[in-house]
């Protein structure tokens, strides 16, 4: 170890760790980005697979987001955004509402990702409230669903590891269950299935639907569930049935949004357009936290009245709007104009998997190799036959992911599933590159 | 209105806003900051005298903050935190512990205010699960309180304007009747008594502490509540009152920390050390979003084991650590050693604390002036015998930031409570004009 990972060690507990497997894997301490690459103090690098937890869209130290961030900076760093503003939120806006789905016309600012999802929370149950459905003051999410970290977000969430333990702080919330389409419990096709699993979801809304204020949904992959993908078709059911009941369509696209799933938005893929959508992460292409919370004309207008009356909508961060932020997310927005970052990762996303189909094909521990736009995730399993994962004691995914950093990839698995989400800069080297070590990894860590 | 404000209606949604409101008084766009100055598009310039929310503390662009990031910025923007770190939270970490008082040693991150008090939430609670008290699930606040939106932060807060329409989305916390040295019922002074009103939260926690994980408090002042000043002998009897019963003592020092009271932090002028503190705003002096929870040995050995106990602490947000908030924080911890600033903010506060006085004295509306360090307030009442407040429908407070603004001072007051909280840069003639602003403003509004 050396000293800075001694003095790390010494003073830092860090995010989502038990500490103690810091003792024989000690913190990399990193000193600077380039592309999809990360290099520590000792001049070892890494290539960020998975964007650095799925923030990083155009490389570290960008030099377009560096200029743009430096710019900013010569003007203003920060503004109370209460009866204030400024240039960079006011484009962010006005460039969001025109690329995200018809309807969303209203842009609540907040700065992380859990706060947007609480401040979404939030914005739906006032609504109800304030619109004649008081008994509307229940959630639902799906099973596997992940929000967030702070007590209402995690309410909706529904990974033990994160939330059993907090159970007596929770929100009493509705899970449906969800899709589960490598182990379709009706035999079907992910392609070609009509989200026959939404029958939960219907059958839980049927009987609660006066109490339920809004479905709050990963579009189309429930990211920390392990990568899980689903059809678009479920969230076609979903818009339906969330029309039919009064219910909120909370489309929470922190993960997804921004290009990750082959659109800008995931909710394109089905052509729905939510009541609510929560952005966050690759916003600023991976450089600051800043989150947004964007909503149609009838729920801002449900809270538009004189002051006296109490309706208004009271949440705020201190660093709510920072115009920093908003400046890297205005430059993000550019590069995905000027660069034709969609129509590119076209290419690379057919290039994962190829390389990844080509590198596993038959791979005796690979269950399903599963993959939308530029995320792509192998789920290894005991048995192919009948799908059996590994006793997650095993900590299969961890073991590859510390053999795998060595050789230069960071993967940082989900449980038993490795998976590739790099930043959209990667190039084909570098893909060959990332598949060669998960592979070798995988293999060294089965000793194939 | 401009073009830029026109767009910014049909596109924003303030924080903290009935939006209606900025019919009448649109918002004011700003193009750039210098020192405690805004500048907006059309060249007005409004001194602002609260920090914007708080956060700001060496001025607006400051030079040194906007070098710091640009060297940030050719290095290394943004790093998952997890198994990876870096220098700037590395020496954060390290200085933060050296200067927090006695006995917090380890240092999580997490990016905003609401979020640090989740986090401290959440780990006092599962420290208690884990420690053979799985009865304590309980958090107790004071009355007036405020710890930010997300749904686990306003179940402590205790202001109903923020959260009383959500009280069905809220954790059930308890409330203890806190100082109210302004209107003391026991017809003591702040300066003088021994916090007698401390017996509310003594028969509480003799009651209930069985069932408690933690107070949390905002040391000194309690700022959203408007000022609230009360003496460092509560915070004494409220560390004796914890160790008594096993109970944690949260620190929120999300706003009076980094200076703010005078000290460091607040708790200094107790002389106690809390189990855990909550840092945020003036951390990064006004820069960018960033937080910490910074805790005790005993805490952090509570999570400290095989992860198979999964008995972790497995929170995290996307931006947990970002190296570029770390390295403003860093710089502002320089500059406090560099350029003595608590030692040049005491003559400031004095500066504050003569001018007001000079304009307020017997003045018919102020019912109050309190000061501690660089944050004074005037509380403004109908009736200055029995200290009868305005009605909350009058609005007087947002009439007299309307008729402030114009005459070129940012003051936004809380309810009827006009306060002074400028970044610590303001120069006397700063000082002179922000006080004066005030108080023809608030003269104008009564006809005085
Ligand atoms: C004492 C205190 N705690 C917590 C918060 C919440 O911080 P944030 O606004 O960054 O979420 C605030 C913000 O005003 C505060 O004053
Ligand atoms: C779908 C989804 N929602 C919400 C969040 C929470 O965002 P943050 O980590 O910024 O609080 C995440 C983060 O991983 C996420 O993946």
């Amino acid at each position: 170890m050396n000293e800075l990972q001694k003095k790390d060690l010494q003073y830092i507990w860090h995010p989502c760790s038990q500490m103690k497997d810091y003792e024989d894997f000690p913190p990399i301490v990193i000193e600077r980005g380039k592309g999809p690459y990360l290099i520590d103090v000792e001049g070892n690098s890494y290539l960020d697979a998975v964007s650095s937890w799925w923030v990083n869209l155009f490389g570290h130290s960008n030099e377009r987001i560096n200029q743009a961030l430096k710019r900013q900076l010569e003007k203003l760093e920060h503004v109370i955004f209460a009866n204030f503003s400024h240039e960079p939120a006011i484009e962010l806006a006005e460039r969001i509402v025109q690329i995200t789905p018809p309807g969303l016309n209203k842009v609540f600012f907040a700065d992380n990702g859990s706060s947007a999802v609480e401040a979404a929370l939030k914005l739906s149950f006032q609504y109800h409230q304030q619109t004649g459905n008081a008994k509307k003051t229940k959630f639902v999410a799906i099973t596997d669903a992940y929000h967030g970290e702070t007590l209402g977000s995690l309410s909706v969430g529904d990974i033990d590891l994160y939330s059993k333990i907090y159970k007596p702080l929770l929100l009493q919330t509705y899970k449906a269950k969800g899709p589960d389409c490598y182990r379709c419990p009706y035999g079907n096709e992910r392609d070609t299935c009509s989200a026959e699993c939404f029958e939960h979801m219907e059958k839980l809304a049927g009987k609660k639907h006066e109490e339920i204020c809004g479905v709050i949904i990963e579009p189309l992959i429930q990211c920390a569930a392990g990568m899980k993908i689903y059809p678009p078709v479920y969230l076609k059911k979903l818009r339906k049935l969330c029309d039919k009941y009064d219910i909120h369509f909370i489309a929470d696209e922190i993960a997804v949004g921004f290009g990750r799933t082959g659109k800008m938005f995931a909710c394109e893929h089905a052509g729905v357009s939510p009541d609510i959508m929560c952005l966050s992460k690759g916003i600023t292409a991976g450089y600051l936290p800043l989150s947004l919370v964007v909503v149609t004309d009838e729920i801002y207008d449900a809270f538009y009245c004189e002051y006296t009356e109490l309706k208004a909508f009271l949440h705020s961060h201190s660093y709510t709007g920072n115009p920093l932020a908003c400046a890297a997310a205005c430059e993000t927005l550019n590069i995905f104009e000027e660069e034709n970052v969609l129509e590119k990762n076209k290419e690379k996303s057919k290039l994962i998997s190829d390389i990844v189909r080509d590198a596993f094909d038959d791979h005796p521990y690979v269950g399903e190799f599963r993959q939308l736009g530029m995320v792509g995730a192998l789920e290894l399993v005991e048995d192919k036959e009948t799908g059996k994962g590994f006793d997650w004691k095993k900590r299969v995914g961890y073991q590859i992911y510390k053999i795998a950093v060595k050789k230069g990839v960071l993967l940082r698995p989900l449980g038993n599933v490795i998976y590739f989400m790099p930043p959209y800069v990667v190039e084909e080297k570098d893909i060959r590159f990332m598949v060669k070590i998960a592979c070798q990894s995988i293999n060294e860590y089965f000793g194939l």
